[in-house]
């Protein structure tokens, strides 16, 4: 994380955002949205994950996306690969992040992923490995991320065990960091203070700094709250939560990014991005995804009379 | 506080959210949802305001449903009452609670209950005599509650000096307890912990047990969050968060009961409520008052798969 900042606030829009609407964002917007949260001070986003196009169209076009978003400074260019093959095509497109999902609940996994723990581990193996064959300067970070930590759909919760024997199987697999991700939006804020013990108990403090929220049943800022009472330093967020559930609007998305950073700034706490300026990027969003409700409080609301972020405004993108 | 449960979720729909809206909920109606609410386990309810009929006309059978509430067993009937004469009318009435706000923002005091700071620690004082000259079984709980803490739309952030300084004055007054009221939506969570002390340090910890919050900028619950970690035991709610601004929906109103009490419950603190007894109260809201949106996440998500309360379901209502 840069010097600069006290908290990485990390964009996944154009990632977990987009894989959960229909329509699909052409190219040039994807571009001209991830170009204009760097202007705003994101300093990373997960830009697509390297999937087949048969299985997600809305994020064929990762590969170019990536190649773009390259181009921009100082930004971090995430990106999501289920298996080593999208960990291979992640790492000739020149992402500087890679992260492997591993759902920790079986049954999601097979679902979702069609494989069993053990071949999730083979595969986090495999990409390590690749990694490690990569001049010293050009090896991606690489993250395994629990899914469904603080429970699934299926299989309700999971137990702690299993989750900390995952984590060390990711870590020993040759993962740089282990992300937790509320996958179902199931966390509380005792939860997540609990797993992030659990699983640094497991793998170790510095190998976990972040976590991935969804806002399902509103929880999403409290338990970022938590979050950074056990001193984590990065969460994911999606501008405007885009992707919320069409069963219940507003209720399964991401955590908002605008909303996310306010909270941050208004407690002293610095991201680097102008809260206006990210507010601003929705439009791009509202103008090709017309049909597609976007969420937040503080974009409607705006800042409190008389507000004075952490980040000043010359340090923005700087 | 009843020994119980943990924490004491006020419900304060019947007051702040039914006057934030222009419809007049009838008074069968508002019987009917607060005895509902108490069936679903809640401990105490806000019903009402002691205010001039022509101010706020939602709000004129303010008797008739104190009278009503301090029927069920077990529930403590809270008013607000912005005067020594609405006191009076409380006080007749039966009201186990009284809260007088006192916005420490004297332009909004003014703007808001055209009175100075100085006339309103007047009124406080005459409610404190009145109080005092009642048998002591007879006496209302009186609590002080500082408005626009957080900052006001028309002063922006107030001198902390100042909040400390109205707090003493409140207490000094006679006022059994001091709230702290976000009114306008601009508290966070570092905000909250700071306050909470600050307003300790005045008044003395044992007079600091609760905090009012509106969802404004989507912290609410995070602002919960930070309270629950300085120890404050009461928090006030809105069921369906009655009452958001129109201007831009969802944004404005109270935080929702239906998301505290979920919060709560999943994180092993008691409330005494049960969370799907208490959505179901929302159908009451939805029969009577068919063009005000409701909002809140849980709802519509329902509770995790496998999601085990603090309360169980026997001692609801107890």
């Amino acid at each position: 994380m840069a010097a600069d900042i006290d908290i990485l606030v990390s964009e996944v829009g154009p990632r977990d955002g987009l894989q959960s609407i229909k329509p699909i964002l052409p190219l040039d917007a994807k571009k001209a949205w991830i170009l204009a949260e760097a202007a705003a001070g994101v300093r990373e986003i997960e830009v697509g994950s390297f999937v087949p196009a048969s299985v997600l169209p809305q994020l064929a076009d990762t590969a170019e996306v990536v190649a773009f978003a390259r181009t921009i400074p100082d930004l971090e260019v995430a990106v999501l690969a289920p298996n080593a093959r999208g960990a291979e095509n992640a790492i000739k497109a020149g992402a500087h992040k890679i992260t492997l999902p591993l759902s920790v609940s079986e049954s999601h996994s097979l679902a979702n992923l069609k494989r069993t723990h053990d071949q999730v581990i083979d595969e986090a193996t495999r990409i390590a490995q690749m990694i490690r064959e990569l001049p010293e300067d050009k090896r991606p970070h690489f993250e395994g991320s629990l899914s469904t930590a603080f429970g699934c759909t299926i299989e309700g919760q999971i137990p702690h065990t299993q989750i900390a024997r995952l984590a060390e199987r990711l870590k020993k697999a040759g993962c740089d960091e282990i992300g937790i991700s509320d996958t179902t939006g199931y966390a509380d804020p005792l939860a997540v203070r609990q797993m992030v013990k659990l699983v640094r108990a497991a793998v170790g403090d510095e190998a976990v700094t972040g976590i991935h929220l969804h806002n399902t049943r509103g929880l999403g800022l409290a338990n970022v709250v938590a979050g950074l009472e056990e001193g984590l330093t990065t969460f994911d967020a999606s501008l405007g939560g885009l992707g919320g559930c069409p069963f219940a609007p507003g209720a399964s998305g991401n955590i908002v990014t605008e909303d996310l950073v306010f909270m941050l700034e208004a407690m002293g706490l610095k991201t680097g991005i102008d809260v206006d300026k990210l507010c601003q990027v929705r439009n791009i969003l509202k103008s090709h995804l017309p049909d597609e409700p976007l969420y937040g409080f503080v974009p409607d609301a705006g800042v409190p009379k008389g507000f004075i972020p952490a980040t000043p405004v010359s340090e923005v993108s700087a």
